[in-house]
């Protein structure tokens, strides 16, 4: 059965002086997720943060902002409409909706078109692709406001397609998979920085979540190891000035056959982002809303050529 | 308004001592090609081929084998069913079915595993996929059946994405835009070689076709040259020992982004492919029906980086 990994995410920050999003409550949140056509599995909280860790990836709440990420065939614009509604498209100073590529398009509730349609009937916004249209890109969306990210407001996303089958193997369930054996076994921990707080799911029958969380900064990572479809996604916004380490060590754990780096940075930084796997594609665009984003489609070398890939009906 | 540009195709041969395709005559193939919701728009013939040019590519005919393309939202295996309908499965000695990643799959009739599963109940089958399921790539069902193709039977075709804006504009229609035009211009017709009897036609508002046939060898071009989703496909079945000149010659005229290059030939001959383009993948695969398939996926290097792509609703 075919999953598709390649995420959506929202982020949003409230202008100043609206109340609290963790007030909300979990209740709240529940909704808004099961809006998106998904569920919290479990929460871990510091006095910052509160992260959720979704049926279809994860959501991370702050008194002034959130970014939740889905993937599957959920509908994270129902989600992001239902928070227009009860707080008022007005109250957000920052709006920023990304969409991956999907390897089956046609098997998703909507695209990215569809999706950029139903947020402009609520907010003035902007469209971007980030990437060819008929290779890896990623979709923009954003509310068109000024707002002023904070020096330190930088955010990874690696996403990497065709894992290593034996970096995947970790991965799969089964009775001799636990969660103790991921921790020890596939490195993912290793990628955290020290003090965080971790909550992790090991899905049935097979894939992988996690959550971090340490003051504002988060890290989530996400493993689709299927065969057909593989695929991880591996976020932070604990970038200090390893981002070319970290690429590094991510690409080491899952020798992917391919992969995106997106970096989001406050315009005037100028944080460069370098990868050793060969270049395929480089974009860098400043946004209206104060970010600067660049992204670059790399790829795995091969050596020769492999066999066709035979598909079982 | 976006048009599919990648293509389906299909070729047939039809098992020694069946009656002549041709011979069907013109109102057996409207019919055929109906069922994939396409038109004949007009044809020519010698006396080994008669050559369709459809509303959506070509259809060439020959008395034993047939070579059918179709792009846009054409529904190719209904036409194929028809013909198996109509000549009986069992008359076929040789049956490959090639469809190429689309750019919005989401908009398409059906996808390649709808498309197989349909075949696969008429006849016994194998599928491949050739390239990443992440990236470019062409899907091949085949008739599971000996098939020992001729020496010299070789196909070419090279698929195009993102086609120089200039290149492009040649193929625009508007009132100083005649075939004419475009012969002159555009530099396709310097890509046939010599004898070749030609039938081009220009598409309102904008696109190009051309099929070109000297005994039982052709050339077939299509042009999509809409600035989203711009997409060129050349092929033939007129190869000697020029590939490497006439793919560069190709690539001269149209400088894609990125270029999909894919070799039929019989096995044992092993006829090399190069293109000056970087390649990001190869595959090679012997098929059970008696050809060997090569497919590389080039892309042509960027300096630098660009600006992203902004999306007008």
């Amino acid at each position: 059965m075919f999953f598709e990994g390649p995420e959506k995410k929202i982020e949003i920050a409230l202008a100043p002086g609206q109340p609290s999003l963790r007030a909300r409550g979990i209740d709240y949140w529940k909704e808004i997720v099961a809006k998106s056509r998904a569920q919290i599995l479990s929460s871990v909280s510091n006095e910052h943060l509160d992260a959720h860790l979704l049926s279809e990836s994860s959501l991370f709440v702050a008194d002034q902002w959130l970014t939740m990420i889905t993937c599957g065939r959920t509908d994270l614009v129902a989600a992001v409409l239902q928070l227009c509604a009860d707080l008022g498209p007005g109250q957000f100073q920052y709006l920023i909706y990304e969409r991956k590529n999907a390897q089956h398009q046609e098997y998703q509730p909507s695209n990215f078109f569809d999706d950029a349609r139903r947020l402009s009937e609520a907010m003035p916004g902007k469209s971007f692709r980030f990437g060819d249209g008929d290779d890896h890109h990623v979709f923009l969306f954003h509310l068109d406001k000024p707002y002023a990210p904070a020096a330190d407001d930088v955010t990874l996303e690696i996403l990497m397609h065709g894992i290593d089958p034996q970096a995947a193997r970790v991965f799969m369930s089964g009775p001799q998979r636990k969660k103790e054996f991921i921790r020890e076994k596939s490195g993912v921990w290793t990628l955290l920085g020290p003090g965080f707080q971790v909550d992790d799911h090991l899905f049935e029958p097979m894939g992988y979540s996690l959550n971090a969380i340490r003051g504002v900064r988060y890290y989530t990572v996400h493993v689709t190891p299927q065969k057909i479809g593989s695929y991880v996604s591996f976020e932070t916004n604990c970038v200090e000035d390893d981002v070319d380490e970290t690429i590094s060590r991510v690409l080491d754990l899952f020798k992917p056959q391919s992969c995106d780096v997106v970096l989001f940075q406050p315009q005037g930084a100028r944080r460069k982002v370098r990868c050793r796997y060969p270049i395929k594609r480089a974009v860098r665009q400043s946004l209206a809303c104060g970010y600067r984003v660049s992204f670059d489609h790399h790829f795995k070398p091969v050596e020769g050529a492999a066999p066709a890939f035979e598909i079982v009906l």
